[in-house]
């Protein structure tokens, strides 16, 4: 199962720092603790702070980076929260979808969640570089919750999820789904990238690939490989095999 | 069942007009539409336009009242959101058994949910005029939600209890199904054999394959491959990726 402790918030370039307040305050209602900030506009501000309220440990702690990269890294799973349809469909599934998949997970992997810009969201790169995409249900009419609201329901929901004191009494849903105990951990986040990079060097080298019209061939390759969540094993195999094929070539 | 339709939120002194936006917003995003004040501070006010975003038309519609008999007079059912405990036990039920609650409740009443001040919530005579108390669980060392945070859940859940399109599809064996029109069919398991054998072929060739010593490598890209349920494209993606390397080799 996994645990709130190895989940992180990943808000992405954010403009309003009273967003940030607002989000860090949510996380701690709900007892999520790992806030990493890439690229905001500005921070620490005296906004942040008055709005996070009782949450102030959470901004403290807050981390702050140059890239996504960085702030994803050492994270085995990584989902992004988003309302836009794209035009490359990907693995989505509503945010309590995921907290069931949580509870369910053999293992306890870090997971990043990521929330986009307050005007634009997360741009296609960034929606691409995660295994799966999570929706919260909203009004057909008008969908756009404020960033911090999001972080708001999405921890609830992973807390309803994972915490045991949360659960109501009659919970309809099963809380032990017998599940088979997964051989080998989840590969990281970096790991999994490298394997991408590889891979476009060899299918370059093999003229699969034509840097100038390179079309959505990695997307989907990145898309097929992002949704089976490869775990450790996987991965030095895949390296493996692309080694012993550039080795062959030259 | 009850109806989103016939649910409002009351808002009892709210001191802050941004909370009295972001509330509206929460609001709308989930599809509630009535909104009623009891005694704010001000209102309405830019800040609370402001926040509201792209939903002014509820602030527009809101109703302002002098007292709570009047927000809530009309109401077969008024519900206290209260975090704090009672010298006098309530019924008091989580949110989510409460949304439970109202999907089999065999009439449509008219609900009233009532939000207390930001920073003393309900009074005990406010708690004692409500059938019963319905809290968010929280974290145990800080469980404060803002005012419009706690409404975008409550909001969220209620949506989520009622609306059948908000309800997830969630089967436990298909872990990363994709619950939006994915863009092509499904490969054929005959296909996606094919691939396998082509891969294997390939693995040999390059020797990263030894006929004597399979080991489990195919069996684990087999795995990999088919969690992910890969779809047609995919599937020629990845024979044409095969085929280039051949070519390439030969």
């Amino acid at each position: 199962m996994a645990n709130l402790d190895h989940i992180r918030i990943v808000m992405v370039e954010t403009t309003h720092p009273g967003n940030i307040g607002s989000a860090a305050r949510a996380m701690h209602t709900m007892g999520l603790t790992q806030l990493h900030l890439v690229n905001p506009k500005s921070f620490p501000t005296y906004d942040a702070y008055a709005l996070a309220s009782g949450a102030t440990s959470i901004l403290d702690n807050a981390q702050t980076h140059q890239t996504l990269d960085d702030a994803i890294g050492n994270c085995e799973l990584v989902v992004a929260t988003s309302s836009r349809a794209r035009h490359i469909p990907w693995p989505c599934i509503t945010v309590r979808e995921f907290g069931e998949q949580l509870k369910t997970m053999p293992s306890n992997p870090n997971i990043a969640i990521l929330f986009g810009r307050e005007d634009r969201g997360l741009t296609n790169d960034e929606l691409h570089r995660c295994n799966l995409h999570v929706t919260i249900p909203t009004n057909a009419e008008y969908g756009v919750l404020n960033v911090a609201a999001a972080v708001q329901v999405i921890c609830y929901e992973l807390r309803t999820a994972l915490l045991e004191d949360a659960l109501p009494e009659h919970h309809p849903h099963h809380r032990n789904l017998p599940t088979i105990p997964w051989d080998q951990p989840l590969a990281s986040q970096q790991d999994v990238q490298r394997m991408f990079a590889h891979l476009e060097k060899v299918l370059t080298e093999t003229e699969f690939l034509h840097p100038e019209h390179p079309g959505h061939v990695m997307t989907r390759l990145q898309r097929l490989f992002l949704r089976a969540q490869p775990d450790s094993v996987e991965i030095n195999i895949l390296r493996g095999m692309l080694t012993a094929i550039e080795k062959k070539l030259n």
